[in-house]
């Protein structure tokens, strides 16, 4: 994996400073009782994200690099380590929300104290002057950001399950997204044949499992150019598409009959109309909106009803390669709208709505490409262990932080989750 | 059952006074995650215990019978209701740990608006004067009583779990049993045969449960005149008392068997000595106490190992009834101890320790005593509904309020159940 | 417990031949592969039946006792037992139906090669005219005969589970119930205060736990001569009774929601009329006939909706006591009917029909009475252990053989159990 | 896909007789009661199978195309429809052990019924000469082949989970692996970087997952020519491999950890000895033959502490076309082994040992192929609906008739599953 770029003491600082401001942020609105609250094991308490992302740079940083530091407390390394095994027990994950302690206000505490010793540290010239250092900083940067996206995810899932139904913030102003220009002429982007570099080949941070790039042979296909909306997901339901066996997976099928599937998650159905939970409290169905919080067999399901299919991932690389001219600045964290929102009805260019909003689901497996090598030690747990039974999703959402997103990155799920801000974009031929 | 004698105003609103400072006085300490916790079916958020129990007066008291009475939340009800059919739909117990909103404040703010109502309600003739709520008044002061046991246990129960296994409070300063004098003659108490009234016969409130009283013919028997002791009971573990199934019910072996039961709850070896988390932190266990947080099969085993066996809970009140001079100053929660401590080493008059300390499991069925009836509505739900697989208990314990307490009374568990201050007392033919 | 009285050569031998005949011919209609299912844990397959009885013989009386006796096959002892935990390790119970070896002729085999020397043991002053060895002589007849009982229930609820619904063999021609005469004065059978003496008090074979006879002061009461008839519980249901939590036990009505209960087991609703499956295949339902397969939990719901309530078991051997004549002429094992039948409509006396038809669930807790002590070594494992969680039943059914019922007798089943032909009995006051 | 060639009656007819009498012959030493044993969920009960298999071609020949046949049962479309939705309701997988009726030699009538009428129809041209009938009678033929599969592993999983161990058949006479020659001069055979076209393009039969050919680059690699023997397997049992969650798939450790998986299925170990359960018996391990009865995550685990890899499905396949001389005469069903062979010692040919013995897990998800689609109606539920959460598998095993696999073939299974012959490859670079 290319070794990350830190160009000086000033913008690692900077952008550490910010990251870590930004989680707490997130967790600005929220009572101390919301930040133990784990109602399913894929949701972590939002104190154990503020102390795991903090536990990061106390393990892989302070500790063994930072000399005199002594250790916060001794037995947050147990409370906070996720899942390396290098870096000894934990606390198991289905029973994070068991610790009502420490309380919140000691784990603001940890993060100003591993702050404080950070930011000395991070104006060293041991520390940023050290190469074998930078990927391990930059990796704790990006770590913490795929942290927002889940702490996003998490409050949402956590606040719905409370009959009180509470917003978490108020609805902020609207905004469109980002594209403009003439009518498109056509809605499939047309993607040709031929061989593509597949994989990060920048000079930039990416994650081990972006890497190395290699040679995959793609037949020529079309991609929507946009993501599915809710209005097309509710013809889907309206013609009994989750009541059709034919359209679905097995596993996905005997899943949503066991669940009693019937809309995406967070959809209710109030006297005929279909509402969602959202950080804003309940609303009404934006059906311009892309549709999101489905699992792969839900989106799956929808790609056969409509004789489509999805992309696989190497497909959705090679689409993004096709139309360089992708802009990056799509409905992700920073927005503040915690919601898919509609595309700017003056957009007319044939330029696929790649990157914010929600995640793509492809069909493609995650698994290491080739010539993946995992690091030695506990980072080498960081990726590779769980290329099994996932799915790769592409395209960030509006709960990425826009700096994190770039389009070799391969985000990746079990098919049957739905809390994650997940959608749908189709293909053909 | 017999009407609550409630001889005036005064008497009434100084009463609820306090045991409602009582409640919040048990809570003090507590953080706002704290009170949110569930780590088990059976132990219920203590912020849940604080609205459940003012939910009790506004839901039978103020709404029905205060005129102008507007409730606090339209959705508290919903909340707060725990198990009564009549009183509607409402959150199931398993999902009480989701609710992290309202906040620990609003349901501060809810215990002081039902208060001010309730005094006012209290120092009206209307309400005192009617006799047909004299017994629902009464009833929820019993009943916030029995959920102040709830919380002591709950309590323990949540911080145990913790990997910080913090302390509830400090430790107070150690008091002993009351009995004193010259040393008892023997350690077994006699109780001849004959018949005997069960049940509760005075004038003031009992539970339905304990009504009416009848005749039950009673084989003379002795019964032990102390608890089983910490010592006791590991002689019982160090002869392999865990380990051997004839001296276990079968379910009971099978259960042991399965969650690996080598010692009570909330014991722990370290280094070959016996220590067990106390809502003061962990502490050596004391020899000479009553042992405690045992099963019903435990003390079942352990009365077997030891060639005796466990009381009826009518040879219980047949005991209570032959040494009517039982003193009740015994080990409650007023002590502020919540932990079962020694016997004054001074005591020796040959009289039972009946009440505080530890419950003692008795070897009879929670069935309906002869001619029990039910109330119609939802008081009806009170106790009735759960007669069936659960044993009796008789006695009070450390975590009982004195004044709640009686020898006709019958608590009731599942005989699996630990996480209650419960104990161990003898019998011989 | 009483030594049994066998009283010659003869008489134990015939009865031997007797029994152990009579199981073969319980199961001469099944194919082999109905011989080894276990559809649900509680049932047992045929086969292990066969085994197991077989077993006991061999393992209690042959191998100890009977020079020369070499064991059938070495791993029958494992494959075999059933729970004696003193007779070392078993195959687990919910394992059982994975035995398809070793076949069925083997199984016969077996029950030939033990029969055989058990005739000639039983020719042999050795055996016979020991006397420790009598008591165990005659538990292996008794415990072959509850096996019978349960073998006719296993077998029925294993023919249920198939969709096409196999008669175990064809409809016999009807019988009554035996009693007749004029009409019945009324339909409650007094039984007045008193002190009875409860337990067995005989000179024959009983069961460890009828043991020993104990003074029981009963209140006066009175019960229903007749056991409650499907047209009576059907009117239960149709007044909307398994959808009233107010008549339910809560674990009761918590199982109802769960499983959806509307109707005894077997039952089935077609095209508005109630049919229900029997030995014999599927059949209307009989209004006339007791009903039966509910459990504790329906028989305590119908009881209370009626405006009655279940006896204790007490209160059942007294009722028998009351009526000294009870003839033991009513509808058992041996009437072929392997059904509860209506009682000839010609009886008029006051006689309640005690025994066959249904056992009875009382509202008693099957635990000991005063002064049970379980024998030394495995025998001891037979009723003690299982004395917790269980309620008493009494009078036996109609898969009880005639000389294995007596009013002392204890049967017991967890309260939510169906499968065995359980039914009502009703008192007041 | 393309159309099967039946070239004529005989062969189709011929052909059918052989396939019907090789499935009973596979039942032949099973008693009736080993045939309805289903003692875990992904096992069927042998007669199911036999069932199933025959029901295949009642309901898509018999039924729709030959005139005047008449259903064999009405009820047996319920008891041996597979998964087929479009065929409507049907027994619940995980209740297919309740089957104990219809008894085996209904199942053998019900065979012969539909046999007698299938040769009938196979000697006539409305049958033989409709070509839209060719596939679905190829399809019938092949889906009896796969059963015939599983049937073994089926067979050998009951049997095993009998404390008698019972064997299958006696141990045949011990065959070499079909490779002769020289001394091989590498054990890795080279496949060149290069466009590969993976699929199926021939003209005979194959699944649709097998279609449709497409190019796929591959980059040059090095495949093992053997199988991982159990001596190899052994070497990482010995070096903690089992133990070590550094060589393991995150799902993957967690299961074996819960399941403490300490060696392959079946394996045994006895004083210090590896026994394996075998459908000859409980047999010493051979060292020399490949290790089998593996699951995904053991197979990904041994490649990594080997410091090796698995194949990807594209690689297995293309290392198939550059060794275009691979010989099928391997180790298949018809060899009568039932299990994994060693390789003759005497070739020394650089040929891999593609077909028979053992699947050779891929590290490829189970997805379909560019321009995949499903066949219409409930042929179309075939293979499509599967294609999520499952590996693929190449090279047919010991189980595998020998005219059913070929190198295009995808076997697929979730990573979990152990009780196929499943098996190991490495890879280099």
């Amino acid at each position: 994996m290319p070794e990350a770029t830190i160009t000086g003491k000033a913008d690692i600082l900077t952008r550490f400073r910010s990251v870590r401001a930004q989680t707490e942020q997130i967790c600005a609105t929220l009572t101390p009782e919301d930040t133990v609250m784990q109602p399913m094991v894929d949701v972590s308490p939002p104190k154990w994200h503020l102390g795991h992302t903090t536990w990061f740079f106390e393990t892989f940083v302070l500790v063994p690099h930072w000399p005199g530091y002594k250790a916060f407390h001794s037995q947050y390394a147990f409370l906070f380590n996720s899942y390396y095994n290098s870096m000894g027990s934990r606390v198991a994950r289905s029973d994070r929300g068991t610790l009502s302690r420490p309380p919140l206000e000691d784990i603001y505490a940890y993060r100003r104290h591993v702050n404080e010793h950070m930011e000395k540290a991070l104006g060293s010239p041991e520390i940023t002057g050290n190469p074998s250092l930078a990927p391990i900083l930059e990796l704790g940067l990006q770590h913490e950001q795929q942290h927002q996206e889940l702490l996003v995810c998490d409050i949402k899932y956590i606040l719905s399950c409370n009959p009180l139904l509470p917003a978490y913030q108020a609805k902020p102003a609207p905004v469109l997204s980002t594209f403009s220009g003439k009518q498109p002429q056509n809605e499939w982007c047309q993607v040709p044949e031929g061989m593509y570099t597949i994989g990060y080949q920048g000079k930039d941070f990416c994650f081990d499992n972006e890497y190395q790039p290699h040679q995959v042979f793609i037949a020529g296909f079309s991609a929507r150019r946009k993501l599915v909306t809710n209005q097309e997901f509710l013809e889907f339901m309206k013609a009994g598409g989750y009541l059709d066996f034919r359209f679905w997976l097995d596993e996905g099928w005997q899943l949503a009959q066991q669940q009693d599937w019937q809309a995406p998650l967070y959809w209710v159905n109030q006297d005929g109309e279909w509402w969602h939970f959202t950080l804003h409290g309940l609303e009404k169905i934006d059906l311009n909106a892309p549709v999101t919080h489905i699992s792969f067999y839900e989106a799956h399901a929808y790609a056969n009803w409509s004789g489509h299919r999805l992309l696989t991932e190497f497909e959705w690389e090679a689409l993004a390669q096709c139309y360089a001219n992708v802009p990056a600045n799509g409905n992700f964290l920073e927005s503040g709208q915690y919601q898919p929102v509609p595309e700017n009805a003056e957009n007319t260019e044939i330029i696929p709505q790649l990157l914010g909003n929600t995640w793509e689901w492809t069909y493609s497996g995650y698994f290491p490409y080739p010539g993946f090598v995992t690091a030695p030690g506990a980072i080498g747990e960081y990726n590779g262990k769980f290329m099994i039974n996932q799915m790769v999703l592409r395209g960030g959402s509006c709960a990425t932080p826009q700096s994190h997103i770039r389009t070799t990155y391969r985000n990746f799920f079990h098919p049957d989750k739905r809390w994650q801000f997940t959608g749908i974009r189709l293909a053909k031929k």
